[in-house]
């Protein structure tokens, strides 16, 4: 099958809406039509990627969508055509190492196939990801879009949501915990509408008080600008978990230091070298952790969480005509506090098995 | 009161006999005739630590001892003459904190007072160490000694003991627990015997084959030379807990990638900046920690259960007139596996009011 996809040829280049192959459907297969894709900031890392540093083009990119079934493979229980469906940065696995069988799919020994950029397991092509109007993915790595919840604000769920709600459960955040969130983005407003939907107390660290009012909106009880430092100084110690979501380098000291006894900082945002002073974990016996991504058990556990309590991304929709714009402003932190991309209108091509 | 110690004048100087002051007895001091004290990294460090770095001279190293207690102040209900005591690295605290009320006097966030080095909460003056005839320790610090433990072979587990059983605690590890021990030291042989009797599996980490019967014999059911790196390799994701005992910077990815999912590596050997990728941690949700000394109840908790399992250091007794030979030959890691001073010997000066 033919799909229009935005598409960039090269490292840096623009994404141009182009005519794309699609695999037929395989027995365990959907085939979905997207409806809404998140713009991440893996999309814009992987655009500016050249391939001597690990970059591949062409690329479509795209992994938090939310669509419809259209068509289903023959072996496909779970699923039937008319069917939404949300799939995130995952669609296949090994599902036989123990990474797999413990419900962690997304560290799979044999490395995970990613929704863009990754190597299909069974045909050996490169993946191609959801800024498009159609995708094929295995079923086991769809799930059911509540229906209770918008759906432009449950893809970026699929990808911002899951990487911090996988900690968020990790550290066993709930009643009584004082959970600290650095950086109010994509993926920082998820941690603080998840943590208090958890019932934690959260304090939320930002360089721009501007950004006050939005935290309390979201369940902040407490707001740190972390550029003063006797605000700063103020934290020590008053933290049980801090989920760090800034995405540049940038020094954690602080943040340990705003930890009580056995806490646990998480740097989920910026993937790179991290130094830590050793003195700066042996006091107060803390901990560096980071988490990415989640298995299908935990996704599907986020989802459900979710759906209980209406819990959606804070989304801004552009037509999928406005994606330079959506990544230039992202690059710049102009979003509140996730894009999505409006996928209906990507037609133009006129090359898709429309319903 | 004058007493003999062991003291340096000046950064790199030599320790020689000299007499020292120790304080009058205060109502809830006691004053502890040391006999043996062992010989720790941290002394080692100290000695060659100039002012300008933090050092503080003149110097009587010496924070992992055991004694007889021969007078108590009027306030002591604890402790009485003629009780035989061991003392660690920390000799008072505010008592005050959150820490302190936690239990956990080694971070008290007034500073604990050190058993050398330190600053005496009331008087001011500096405290100097346990390579002396005599200590004057407040007697909330100061440990009755199990009587079915040979004496030298407790004083290490006084700063190294403490030091790898916090972690262990911390960490949970127990039955089941696969535990990594990186380095066969003071700390690391104490980290195989602990892991050992609270039922772990241990795994020994070292650069030296010739270390594999000892390790075995401390406990261990598997030895991985670090520099192999096929056998690193097959310890991917083999390990829930590690401890790095080694006291030099490293590279700690090899042992990253040898954790297991939510799997802790507590660094403990080093003091210093330690750099780590983050997708090192973020693949299988790991944890980087570190851990020093312990409080009051940890102490005591860890020296009852040496006395119900019969563990001490293995150490090698040196008279105190061997201090020099002890120091060099620590430095070149030239000890199995950890050097105790025999205190009984340092008279010479004469100044001791003996019993």
């Amino acid at each position: 099958m033919d799909t229009t996809a935005l598409l960039s040829q090269q490292v840096d280049g623009p994404l141009v809406p182009t005519t794309i192959h699609r695999r037929d459907l395989r027995p365990d297969d959907l085939d979905v039509v997207v409806r809404y894709c998140g713009v991440c900031h893996s999309d814009l890392h992987a655009l500016h990627t050249p391939p001597e540093q690990g970059g591949t083009f062409p690329l479509v990119p795209g992994h938090e969508f939310v669509g419809e079934v259209v068509a289903v493979g023959e072996a496909v229980i779970e699923f039937r055509p008319g069917d939404s469906v949300a799939v995130g940065n995952i669609v296949d696995s090994c599902g036989e190492c123990r990474m797999c069988l413990a419900g962690q799919e997304n560290f799979c020994e044999q490395f995970p196939t990613l929704t863009y950029g990754g190597r299909d397991r069974h045909d050996g092509t490169i993946t191609q990801g959801a800024y498009a109007n159609r995708y094929i993915v295995r079923d086991r790595f769809a799930y059911h879009l509540p229906a209770s919840l918008d759906p432009a604000g449950v893809a970026p769920l699929m990808c911002a949501g899951i990487t911090v709600w996988e900690p968020l459960r990790a550290a066993g955040v709930g009643p009584g915990t004082r959970l600290g969130v650095v950086g109010l983005g994509g993926l920082g407003h998820l941690a603080v509408r998840f943590g208090a939907a958890l019932g934690a107390t959260v304090t939320v660290f930002t360089t721009s008080s501007a950004k006050s009012d939005d935290a309390r909106a979201l369940g902040a009880s407490a707001v740190v600008v972390s550029t003063d430092a006797t605000a700063m100084q103020g934290q020590r110690g008053n933290l049980d978990v801090i989920l760090d979501t800034v995405a540049v380098e940038h020094d954690l000291a602080p943040y340990l230091h705003a930890l009580d006894l056995d806490g646990t900082l998480f740097s989920i945002g910026y993937l790179g070298p991290v130094t830590v002073q050793t003195t700066d974990l042996l006091v107060g016996r803390k901990r560096l952790a980071s988490a990415g991504s989640g298995g299908r058990q935990h996704t599907q556990e986020m989802l459900d969480f979710c759906a209980r309590h209406g819990l959606i991304a804070d989304v801004e929709v552009l037509p999928s005509s406005s994606i330079a714009t959506a990544l230039d402003r992202l690059a710049s932190n102009d979003v509140r506090y996730r894009f999505v991309l409006d996928l209906n209108d990507l037609r133009s091509a006129g090359t898709d098995e429309h319903r």
